[in-house]
């Protein structure tokens, strides 16, 4: 039973007047169930009651925390086929796409678990005391990374569980012991109360302190705008949308204490398609990409927007069997009216520019909120003259940029400003032959791909998913993968402490048995004193 | 002989003609030379020649960047006397004092050199591909971090060599594989152009590519906001006033592109006294104090600008101690007349806060330019009701805040925004009964000091430096010790790459044998593929 009220912690509270339904795709109608919208004192008394669970959060050992996130992962399980059933309503997704995601989601909860359980993510560092060193003294000095405070969670809306309410920003922010108040994304906020019930749940199951995790209604900006301006909040993750990403970053930047705003915001993912291999196997390669490009209905931050190629006889039977595979491609549909009707109009708007030819779109399109796959292309000329054409259209849809020799192709790869990933499609031959140009692209991506397709992103420890600027609005850190933790702490030293106030990771004896970087060398090895 | 160009890469140039000459608060005179000023033509050609120079000095192994570190310190020993008088002449600090700055910035050099020779700063991280992995094969990927790009440097006016032209800063930059534009510091143009001159004989023994290195005088904000603005640009450093740092910052965010800005903007490090140890040894206590407050003329980002204690017989006993140590202070020279003339303004003006008391102020003023040694007090009650009057007076000046009891001392630790350091002067006594009140001011420090001041800062692996807004833009970085380097990269990833076109430290032999996590372990072993 969905009763549609805003989590202030383990409270459901619905004091406001506003509310709004979500949307299923699968049968075009709004679904029933109210979500009251969350008021201006439920969004105080969120952050209040965060900044007390904090207090207390801040000091769980990491084993409690694991223990914590591996309750929320088996919540999320025992919440079975109603929460896939919400799911798949709120976003038309298949079936078999929101189970895998909430494998993903399990998964990403209990590797940073395991991540805590180590304990070794911390970088604890000491370099002791030097009593009898000239002219000074070298006084004893241990640092490692603590927690911050509360952090606020923009959901996403394409992906109703991996990225949203128990997702990976959500995971990694609690995990490096802070709480989180996530705001609901209006698209998918059924799914969002079975989640966050399932964290609630968990958290007092494992002794959480009320207030480590709240969930707030939004249909518009107004509750985020409160929750970025509190100056008890400490830092924001946002997955998203240029535009949103880059006003949550700019508001941010406007308080008295600016905090950082963590917006991961897209990019199209130039795929550069060397000739030895587009001769090589031409029609699967053809078959790959266009897959690559509707899967979804390209409604990833990872979807390849843009393919590089040389003009060649074989770029030509490449054209054609890429051609062939897109007008053939059946279209998904999309998550929303909003998001078909701006795909539409985009897909439709770049046209408009003379010099962009439409190379194929599918002929399949049945029925409505469906993303009909589109390929454009253009000259290398023309886009160095326009490089915006490179914008992101969030759907199924690819512009080919056809460049006449390497010199076009090296100033083509220079005009791209910041992507979270490139792939580079080519032979060993092709690889030597252009590494000028993929090292070209190697400087404005988070993650250079050999060979393969941007979509699909591996949850682990040497995942980088972030890109220079406007990819993310810090391409120092990762939204995805166990280094996201990274985003939501940071170092604090700790000079001639008592061993009994320093905590159990930078104690002498190692109690946790974790590594540590002492004088700068990697030991497990105790501190002797 | 000081030329007084600047340096745009290895050439000289003086096309401007607008020009300064720095002033020697020893004779408390101009000295004779002129300073040419960039002008906008210049700066261009500087920010060009370090892209050129970057896309060579990015390749250079860890090896070849430590060779080229070591040369500088090399060659800044061998300007020999000629440094330490210019400086000495630029600054008005005793010889001693530069000397010892002087081995701090060699050290520092020498330091970055060993971690790129050992080479495991960089992170890199492993999770090998896993073929077999159901329902998908897992594919191979690899981070580590890489350079960002040419890097600006705004030079300290308190350390003319440690935090200047060769700083910390410009090591930590040159180390990470950026090219680096020093902005100079027009207090010590001629301390600047010596070691310009070092940095850039030492780029051409080691063969490092031009452009590597510049610097651009300049007397107003002109030259270091185009730098700042420059797209080419990308990432800044800054160690100055609060307004300075903050209006750098905002003019980054402002950019198309908006990058890093690392200002450490200086803070008042409180220096909390429990009753126990204030007991003690009241007089040495007091001596102690008085000292790190006129240290340097009470120039320094961690100076003991705020004392907090708990009203007591014992504080009395303190405060009474603290005052006639204070008197008998010999007051040193300010750097600058600025320096001098803010300091006795903003002395003098916060006793026009009525609740704001002198405690004492040195009677041994004997010279212009002296920075007279001053101690306020305030109730803590008074404090509570404005904070403000935390604000930094950088200079000889103190304000000691005396609480009714624990509940206030509680209130006015939690009045504090963010800190560089905060101390605490206790026994193991006073440590375990104000734990909650300590545990209060970690969360807004960046170093935690025991039983000791905060003036004096040891360059290594565990340092800290660098706090909470407003005592830097972003606390989640250093500006001293090994781990400042982390300011000026950001990860990569790559994905199923072929190994020969890994950088070295990814490469499955491990030919650098540097510490690895491979699927979250650290290891040195290769990759068997």
């Amino acid at each position: 039973m969905i009763h549609g009220k805003n989590f202030i912690g383990s409270e459901l509270s619905a004091e406001g007047s506003g509310s709004f339904q979500t949307f299923s795709p699968l049968n075009l109608t709004e679904l029933p169930e109210l979500f009251v919208e969350a008021t201006k004192m439920e969004t105080e008394l969120a952050v209040a009651k965060a900044c007390e669970a904090y207090k207390i959060y801040k000091k769980k050992s990491g084993k409690e925390k694991a223990a914590f996130l591996r309750a929320i992962a088996d919540e999320i399980e025992l919440l079975g086929p109603e929460l896939i059933g919400r799911a798949c309503a709120e976003s038309g997704l298949p079936e078999g796409r929101i189970t895998g995601e909430r494998g993903r989601t399990v998964g990403q909860l209990r590797l940073f678990a395991s991540v805590l359980e180590d304990g070794s993510w911390v970088e604890a560092s000491i370099d002791p005391a030097m009593p009898e060193r000239k002219p000074m003294a070298r006084p004893d000095i241990r640092k490692m990374l603590q927690s911050v405070g509360p952090v606020v969670v923009f959901t996403a809306s394409n992906f109703p569980l991996a990225f949203s309410t128990a997702g990976g920003d959500t995971a990694s922010a609690l995990a490096a012991g802070n709480p989180v108040i996530v705001k609901v994304h209006p698209y998918h906020a059924g799914t969002n109360e079975l989640v966050a019930g399932a964290i609630i749940r968990a958290a007092q199951k494992t002794d959480m302190p009320d207030g480590v995790f709240s969930s707030l209604n939004a249909f518009d900006f107004s509750v985020g705008q409160a929750l970025v301006l509190h100056p008890e909040v400490k830092s924001v993750a946002f997955t998203g949308s240029f535009v949103g990403g880059k006003s949550l970053y700019e508001l941010a930047q406007k308080r008295e204490e600016p905090i950082p705003v963590f917006a991961e915001m897209g990019s199209v993912n130039p795929v550069l398609l060397l000739p030895e291999k587009v001769k090589e196997n031409t029609a699967k390669l053809a078959a790959t990409i266009a897959g690559s490009i509707n899967l979804g209905a390209g409604q990833f931050c990872t979807n390849p927007g843009v393919l590089i190629a040389l003009k060649s006889e074989e770029t030509e039977v490449f054209k054609t069997e890429l051609a062939n595979q897109i007008s053939q491609l059946l279209p998904e549909k999309m998550l929303h009216q909003n998001i078909s009707k701006n795909f539409e109009r985009k897909a439709k708007y770049i046209f408009e520019n003379k010099e962009v030819a439409k190379l194929a779109e599918s002929e399949k399109l049945s029925a409505e909120l469906q993303g009909r796959p589109v390929v454009a292309r253009v000259s290398g000329a023309d886009f160095i003259a326009n490089p915006n054409l490179a914008e992101e259209i969030f759907g199924p849809f690819s512009l080919l940029i056809e460049c006449d020799g390497t010199n076009e192709l090296t100033e083509v790869v220079k005009a791209f400003r910041g992507q979270l990933t490139a792939s580079v499609i080519g032979t060993s031959g092709d690889i030597t032959t252009f590494r000028d140009q993929i090292e070209l692209l190697q400087e404005v991506v988070g993650r250079l791909i050999f060979n393969g397709m941007p979509t699909g992103v591996e949850v682990g420890y040497s995942m980088q998913h972030g890109g220079p600027f406007p990819a993310s609005t810090d391409g120092r850190f990762t939204s995805i993968g166990v280094d996201a933790i990274k985003r939501f702490v940071r170092p604090v030293a700790f000079q001639d402490a008592p061993d009994g106030y320093l905590p159990d990771e930078l104690k002498n004896a190692n109690p946790l048995n974790i590594w540590r970087r002492v004088d700068g060398q990697l030991t497990k090895e105790p501190i002797k004193n």
